[in-house]
């Protein structure tokens, strides 16, 4: 958990063989297309906000987004950076993504001070 | 190619082992999350009138949505009908859908009524 965007937590894979965010937006909905329009336009400017933080920043040339869904029902969105020298480019990280290191406390720290800064990360309640 | 809607063409994987629409996008942005703010709403406004046709009309409880691109450059944004006795339930579609038949021109053609009715779907210019 890194803390709170404005429409939901945000969440950072422990995998850092590739750089998977993951946005649980505050819903009882259960797939992305069903949100309202007002809840769906704001997750997506949550998204829109660490993808640039991703291609910005982190220099990604892609981030791939999806929302699924099939085996954890809670919605949450999948914001992923990826490069074509990635661990599992060019297929989908969802059941590709090999075992990688952990974070360090510093790079999660590092973390959590570009994402105040870029998209506005609260701390969570 | 199925035809257009507001934002984009529509078209329908060919394999009808899954219900699997693709929304092509105008725009030579490569990611969903690159869009503009209009942009984006209006492609996941598309998006969600099919959502809306899979939930309502064809019984699907669970629909995934992905915008991943490593494959095929130009941007394209998948709406797929899951249920969890489909041929590759509960993994994602990419990279795990089996052989299947192909739809019929009785099937298209119902697909083109349904959509002119439920999503605003223009024939292709």
């Amino acid at each position: 958990m890194l803390g709170r965007l404005a429409g939901g937590h945000l969440l950072l894979h422990r995998n850092a063989a590739v750089m998977w965010f993951i946005l649980v937006p505050e819903t009882d909905a259960v797939d992305l297309l069903d949100l309202s329009e007002a809840q769906l336009n704001q997750s997506l400017a949550d998204c829109r906000a660490v993808s640039t933080y991703l291609k910005t920043e982190r220099q990604y040339p892609k981030v791939n987004f999806g929302a699924l869904g099939n085996l954890v029902p809670q919605l949450h969105l999948h914001i992923v950076g990826r490069t074509p020298d990635d661990a599992c480019w060019p297929q989908p990280v969802w059941g590709n993504l090999p075992e990688g290191p952990a974070y360090t406390d510093d790079e999660l720290n590092t973390f959590r001070t570009h994402l105040i800064e870029h998209c506005g990360l609260r701390p969570a309640d």
